[in-house]
């Protein structure tokens, strides 16, 4: 059976598992008050070159937004995504469980434009003051639900909308990785603090058993966070395994180079079906691949790859996601190709 | 000044308020646990033929809205509207703000198809279950956001819908006055029980002080909702006061009259609008009327006459809102019609 | 039947009434935007010395308190209230449906004495930070709910205490008007702006059909107060009604006249329980009385008295409450304390 | 430096920690779904005897006692707990942020008395329904906050009394091990499942990296839940890791080995300091000592010991808490009562 479930189907890269064994036995504080998370939030800060910043380390990405939005807005403050937007469809409404509307926009190949922004902005406030919810923070992720990425100039453009609207830019990376190494991308990690207010590097689907690293740039953000995180059940007793594996996926930019892995191969099976004729549902330079395939299809694949059911196309046809790990061989790629031969 | 700014701009009819002041003095008991009240419960449950029926009284739609919508529903499961749903748009996140989510469905003329509610259910059910909210109520409301009204045979599909997928329906019937004496309605009070779980017969719009009534027809649905009703703000010390004038709106049919008077006064609106030249941004036959108007005409009338801003249509020109009362007179409209001449 | 159950079994008093109907077919703006809104809380500034306070006008008790502990609060913070507390005990949990912890002290007579604010401080910030709920405003009420009042010098000493910790200090003044006017009161409306950073002038149980003030002095808590109002479902459609009956009830400091009858008349029923022997579970300058009497009497009583059950004292014997309100008359306390005779 | 600070300082025990290496490459289905957890599941249906019940692996303590009470409870139901309870105190009221009102009544050690529960409950039923929280499930750790555990005795009567007040029984079980290893325990795994309604087997105060085990025995209190867990954030994507850790802690009964192992570590401890005449803040025959001791013996030992302050007694001294772990080493224990010396 060959995976192409998700990026989150093995365990840890070897080098994160290590570092965990090699840990073990030492006693360290708990919650994340420990020399490990210390030196890990360091990392960050100095990798992304935001010395000022607040780093939390918390176990998974539901937890990590709906924890963010809590913080940082008030009850009659919304959050704007697009209509794909993680925490619109697949988060089971934590937000709102939190009380906080999320307003969408219509995504453009899983993205937001300035453009939706501010119509979406102006319909909530041209009129009836108190009797709408405020707009206050635009929610992102890249690379989107749709496996596209942002370039710097569209991020730029939403930045610029943001302060001129007074809203907050807020990035689930959750799988950053992938889209700060996908081809096209002219993203470094160091602009992400100018562009956010704050962001998320994932690890969870980037090598580590679990976790989300939560940076906050903007200093209005910073204050009281971690009672937030105890309150939302994101605080860990034994904390210091986040900064263990944060530490570790930041040496030597392994992140980047999980990222740049899991990329080549969906690239290579997004050539390969084109090649073979299949049409995509989207299209995209990461590690998410849409093709869209017969039902017939489907149930003989099925028997020897795992993946994932996306969206009904038509009676005999479906979307399907097959997704690329850091743990995905090329050998699984050609394996799916062979299987799916031609359109 | 001509008001058509909305329906709830005078204090309450006659007929109510000589109720109020007749009982003034009386000393009750409190909290809508008075003979007033239950007399007027039992005048719901007679004239909507629904006498098993759990009727409560509260003071505000917004309030009666999501304080049904926290009794009805658990934490995880949404509420579908259309996405000119008052819950949706224009209550300020307070059905978020208790912890469920609503979902939208594009609207047909302010209403919701069977069609879109099953894609919408579908769509959230048909993977990915537990990362997804669970749609269990459908919202709709009679007239419509824009001025729209449902026909009895809409309404059945409507009801046939979710019966076969599991939703309770709710009727939000703020100005269900209006809509039950529209032109073209087929609907009787009589049919309601049978059609909704639960629906509301609005006060505040129908010449009384304040008040909506929650008639509660499904028995899993009437345990314990005094509690709700308490914790989400709804319970009034003078309880007594909604009961009182629910008998007087009650009596000799007071609130058809009431319903018929203003959608007499729209009609006769709407046509001259029409004969007039104007274009509407939505048309029904119930109070409330939508011309587009130019900016400058608009200002000119602004000086005589109230009314709400709806949405911008150009640079020039906007979609506004008129409408007509249980107060409203003949000469006001008059007065309005002369005043926009030709278009 | 004499009712001796509240101080809100009757309508409204007759000036406030009279102004209600005087007004009646006027079309004003909607929501608390109008004429009487504004004019109603230009007076409560002008009366409680608070020229720069926001003013907002709810329909009910419950209602005011969470909303306002909704807008002044983060969602980690808490607000201190004694065990007697009504949000701590007669809210049905509204302010934990919000989200917010009720943190309670030991009564002292019904009040919070700045030793317990201390100490209950202290315990939730001496250690275990970010784990525990951090206290962020004391809510007390006057009179209290055992009918007590404070005098200048202890709310001073709370003041103080508060100021030192970093608390809100939050006045439910629900029966202020009967706090004001008590024997042994030396607290003046003037004094109210310096003690607290909001506060509430009760018209529910002094007069009014319904209707709260309240009065944000502290500025950092006025912004956006309104979208709180309206996702809590406080804010009334015909608002004016609110700013009608306020603008009578402060008229020639009627609230502090009927506070004073209400409390005329239960002095004197107090000095006929005291005098007859019977003991009292709580006493007070103010308009609350309750005696203990043995169930046999009580039985009696409801023969021809309204009133309610406070506690179960012993197998024999119950708490009760009688309360006398603006619509009390000398003669109904008369035959109370003909009938209860001799202990 | 030899730690007492808590029993989730270190990592996790070789056994388990094996089991995660060894198992770390294989790809499974996410969100716990895949082989291990239902494995893990069996063997706790087993253990616990309770071959029906729902078992659900969460990450954390906190999220775990909240996701159950938001699944289990409707909004105005309360949640019992004594006044030590770790949902009352140490969750920085993460059951109040989902909407709940945690009930406090005081502790006996630790626990939870009938007679306690009956009061609470009666003073919230006996009047005023509706406008207080009802009563609906009672919430007790064991061991408790305090070190001290319950009989099979205390339990039984416990457990009568909700079933007489109709309230669910729900055991916090995150130190269980410890408790069903005490000295003086008469509780088996298999007593529980007649016993509680629900209760959590804790892994990561036991040896796990982390994890809490949900086992719901009551069919009602089934439905749904991983809806609940998804939207509260307990939901791990490598839901995996909790199965095979589960696995490993239950194989051999692993669990009750590492908990005598804790407590006979702990009671040397306690014998130790008693006989060296120290008084202590509470005792229990389980992993958590509580000594008084002098401010400035507390310095002293914090040059060589980590561990908890728990409260100031005296200006002069302080309770502090010493927890021992499946890790801690004998050593270790001589080495801090060598350091205590005599009081």
């Amino acid at each position: 059976m060959y995976n192409f479930r998700n990026d989150y189907s093995e365990g840890a890269h070897p080098k994160v598992l290590d570092a965990l064994v090699r840990t073990n036995f030492e006693a360290t504080a708990g919650y994340g008050e420990d020399e490990y998370c210390e030196a890990a939030a360091k990392a960050v800060r100095s990798r992304f070159a935001c010395p000022d910043a607040d780093v939390h380390f918390l176990v998974g990405g539901t937890q990590t937004n709906y924890t963010a939005i809590t913080a940082f807005l008030r009850p009659w403050e919304a959050v704007i995504a697009a209509d794909t937007g993680h925490i619109a469809v697949h988060e089971t409404g934590a937000v709102e469980a939190r009380g906080h509307k999320v307003l969408t926009v219509p995504n453009a190949d899983g993205k937001v434009t300035p453009q939706a922004l501010e119509d979406i902005y102006l319909e909530h406030t041209i009129a009836n003051i108190g009797h709408m919810v405020h707009p206050r923070m635009l929610y992102i992720s890249d690379t989107t639900e749709l496996g596209t990425i942002y370039t710097k100039a569209e991020l730029t453009a939403l930045r610029q909308m943001c302060d001129r609207l007074g809203l907050y830019l807020y990035l689930d990376g959750a799988r950053l990785a992938s889209a700060l190494t996908a081809e096209g991308n002219d993203l470094t990690p160091e602009d992400l603090p100018r562009l956010f207010d704050a962001f998320t590097l994932g690890g969870t689907k980037c090598g580590l058993l679990f976790g989300e690293c939560l940076v906050i740039t903007n200093p209005d953000l910073k204050p009281n966070f971690r009672y937030c995180l105890k309150q939302c059940g994101g605080m860990l007793a034994k904390g210091r395994l986040l900064g263990v594996q944060f530490l570790a996926l930041l040496e030597d930019d392994l992140f980047l180079k999980l990222g740049r892995h899991e990329n080549q191969m969906a690239v290579r099976l997004t050539q390969g079906l084109l090649a073979a004729g299949y049409p995509l549902y989207a299209q995209g330079p990461t590690n998410q691949v849409f093709p869209i395939l017969s039902r017939a299809l489907i149930a003989r694949l099925e028997q020897d790859f795992t993946f994932e059911f996306i969206a009904r196309i038509d009676p005999e046809h479906d979307a399907v996601r097959f997704v690329t790990s850091w743990a995905t061989e090329i050998e699984a790629v050609e394996a799916l190709l062979g299987a799916l031969g031609k359109a």
